[in-house]
């Protein structure tokens, strides 16, 4: 399978003055802190000084998973359409917060068991995943037309910043999956709570993570692992962040299972992940030994285990801030402030 | 000298009500981390389940300080007045973060040594505190006058939100100052590097914050504290807390200075933490153990250590965000939405 081509990101020249420009900004030396990287890697993603972004769109990536049959979320599988038409209502925390900060919001039906909602992009490829505890979650076709559906939405959709978000019973037992079989840690290290499973339904998730493990032990490239262990939203969401990063937008990152969506597209097409801006570490246990891993840290850490993309609408008045920070501050020359005594 | 009265924000059956309506929105109980326990501040210091906030005002209180003739900062003392005018002319940090979050910025000239900037407010002392290394910052009747014009000017601003922020060279070694007296803790612990100072500088600090506590050491009670140790802008803000809890707004802290006065507000009329909402905790060392010793934590972590209220404005929207939450998120059973298999 091809994919396009990424902008080369890197640009010390450029780097060099948007660092100039932010030392010469009337403040104290690196005084904004981690805002200030934010505004160079802004500048870097569009390749220019003075980034600015437009028509943010939050998409929701919502798919059925055959593992949400085998005991492993607190929440039954109908809660994913449910919570479907819960966000489109307008009553869902991304709706909410959707509302609150502007962002046009997108529900991506990637493969919801139920009729496609009223209102919901049609993107689906199968009433939910196969149950990857005894096999592959999806075939090689399934994966590929799942990651062209998500490359071919994001050319569709305007503006130059991509906000994640995903509902769908049982994905974290994938993003769990892809995390162990993508990183090499050890499955208990891979696998939290999710919407909440007490002591018992925790073990119950990882002795059928480990069987789903075994099952798929051949699936070793990336788009193998993406198929054997993904689902329908996080291989259509991965696509999605390729193609942001191949146009030059930001991605801004929720929580657990949209980084499983990002950590398949690094692997599929290494590079992505420099487009990437990760909101928010996630009180799901392995999102924080993840992001270590990926080498990133998030902005804000606020103990949120939602999803949804509701971390994603909360950090994102930080991008607007970093693009301001660098196109509306004055330097101390033009104040005529004074610069260290 | 007399405080108001404080509302009491402690209602137990309030409190269980607005639990209620938040453990049964449509996400996993307690999905929503800290932005819950926010929401719930919220209504309590608002004393209604669905808080609201209207007309936010960011106020800068400016001031200069006899210390800063000292050495204790990186910066000259004329760059108080010059980001005075930096802020009314609308390229400051506070400024820019200000106007994308349509918060209305007041500056307060509290005691600034040039003359009042055209479009400050003029709530002025004197030219500077007086050098606290040889005796106290102000006059006990000083400090009182710089309360009362705080409160003064929280009563005539409209809505129900304070933002703090501050501008002063040499009000990080007010702030350190207090916050060793108040809290008791070694002075070494309460000095950061300010603006910047490098290591020489940050011993001539703690040499020069040590004579001032020796020059004070009869100043014990909490109005007597704060005129030794404090500074006008430091005061004038406590003041404007007292008001603000008084008149159940929220109070949104900025960084290591607001929260001193924050804590002289408190230590002066106990009981207006709980109005106080943290926004980040500062990169200036001492903040995040004057927040433990506190018992509050913060919303960001985002290494800043600007001040002027630029943090507060970058916090803001998770305030709004939380409201949100309680007024318009459905519930599992407006939303048909299964709970809980």
């Amino acid at each position: 399978m091809n994919f396009p081509d990424l902008p080369a990101l890197a640009a010390p020249d450029l780097a060099a003055r948007v660092q100039y420009a932010l030392d010469h900004k009337t403040k104290p030396l690196g005084a904004l802190g981690r805002l200030e990287a934010l505004a160079l890697q802004l500048a870097l993603i569009q390749g220019r000084e003075r980034p600015s972004l437009q028509s943010p769109q939050l998409v929701v990536f919502a798919a059925d998973h055959g593992l949400s049959r085998r005991g492993v979320s607190a929440f039954p599988r109908e809660v994913t359409p449910q919570m479907v038409a819960n966000m489109l209502a307008g009553g869902a925390a991304v709706s909410v917060l959707a509302r609150q900060h502007g962002l046009a919001l997108t529900i991506a039906d990637c493969g919801v068991d139920a009729p496609l909602a009223p209102g919901a992009v049609d993107l689906r490829i199968a009433p939910g995943t196969a149950d990857a505890s005894v096999g592959p979650a999806m075939t090689p076709a399934q994966a590929e037309r799942a990651l062209r559906n998500g490359m071919a939405l994001v050319e569709r959709l305007p503006g130059n910043a991509l906000l994640l978000g995903e509902m769908g019973i049982g994905n974290t037992s994938s993003a769990s999956l892809l995390m162990q079989r993508l990183t090499g840690l050890p499955l208990a290290d891979c696998v939290g709570r999710g919407t909440g499973v007490d002591d018992a339904g925790l073990h119950r998730k990882r002795d059928v993570l480990g069987l789903a493990l075994a099952a798929n032990a051949g699936a070793q490239s990336p788009l193998d692992v993406a198929a054997a262990l993904g689902g329908f939203e996080i291989l259509t969401m991965a696509g999605s962040v390729i193609a942001a990063a191949a146009t030059r937008r930001v991605v801004l990152v929720d929580g657990f299972i949209t980084t499983a969506a990002v950590a398949v597209a690094e692997a599929l097409r290494p590079g992505v992940l420099a487009a990437c801006v990760f909101a928010h570490q996630s009180a799901e246990g392995p999102h924080a030994l993840w992001l270590r891993h990926l080498g990133v840290r998030a902005l804000l850490d606020l103990d949120l285990r939602l999803g949804e993309g509701s971390g994603a609408a909360l950090a994102w008045p930080l991008l607007p801030a970093a693009c301001a920070v660098l196109a509306d501050m004055a330097s101390f020359e033009s104040a005529g402030v004074s610069n260290r005594a």
